[in-house]
């Protein structure tokens, strides 16, 4: 397992420019994810600090969230919860709204998803302003959930999403950093 | 390992009654995967025909494949190459159509997701009429992919899916069945 650590994570992201607008660095986690030690070591350093943290389920954010999300929950033996655009769950489900560059979007938990006081991972690829994060926060504490941290493999710290969170008191892990973005 | 392989998966599966629509018994997944157990013994079961098999990529459907397909990934030591929605995904992609019940959709594939000649296992959380997944076979086999087989947690018998692969040529494997759907 040590020799995951030592996979370069960075050197595996894609960039794309101009994505989806002018002057946007689109940073692609496909290529790493594709790549089998990327994913490896991607998912052993998700996991790593919360081994011995009696995580009781993994919460992960639609859609590439899903792909991380649901192998972090294997690896730390508990489930995994969907978080989801809204009307996507099939079951009665609460909703929190967020802003985006130019509107308002909603995502949504099933209600049930969570037990009150369930020690709670929140999973994604990728943080940047955090407003996605945020809202999920929100939405796992809707449920009474205990919030024990929130791990992305990508973060754009210029961005500030992980102090919008440890302004929430939710503390981020993430592996890999883009500055100037 | 042995033990999970017990864990009654049909049991964990919601049943919703008329969702989407009338008359539909919407099978929710949601409940298993969100149970430890559960996901532990499906990533397992997906996993176990192809241990040996020489996967070198898994690739998953957006979105409830993404969740097992990453699990699925990172235990047979392979990339994940995600399928997603058109217009999700960043880089050069290829598409493929399929008819819905009222349309047409389309997913998409990276076109440098898969080296000609490699061997893929496809993997979604549910088969019904096929249709997704045939789309994604003709996908992976525009990218010259050696398409190895395809694993679902939920079969939907009635429905044909699993036939319509196999004149395909493309192999199921399944983990539970709801029969009268």
């Amino acid at each position: 397992m040590a020799a995951d650590v030592d996979v370069d994570l960075k050197s595996l992201v894609r960039t794309i420019p101009d994505y989806p607008k002018p002057g946007i660095m689109f940073r692609d986690i496909t290529t790493l994810i594709g790549d089998a030690a990327g994913l490896r070591s991607a998912v052993e350093r998700l996991v790593e600090p919360y081994r011995d943290a009696n995580i009781q389920a993994v919460a992960g954010i639609e859609a590439r969230g899903f792909i991380l999300g649901g192998a972090v929950a294997e690896k730390l033996n508990c489930g995994f919860i969907p978080i989801r655009k809204k009307g996507k769950l099939p079951y009665t489900a609460i909703g929190q709204d967020y802003e985006l560059e130019y509107g308002i979007d909603v995502i949504e938990i099933h209600q049930d998803a969570i037990a009150a006081g369930e020690r709670v991972l929140l999973i994604d690829d990728l943080i940047a302003t955090g407003g996605t994060a945020e809202a999920a926060a929100k939405l796992l504490r809707k449920l009474d959930a205990n919030l024990v941290g929130a791990a992305f493999v990508i973060d754009l710290p210029d961005l500030g999403g992980c102090a919008r969170l440890a302004s929430l008191g939710v503390k981020c892990h993430t592996l890999i950093g883009f500055e100037g973005d």
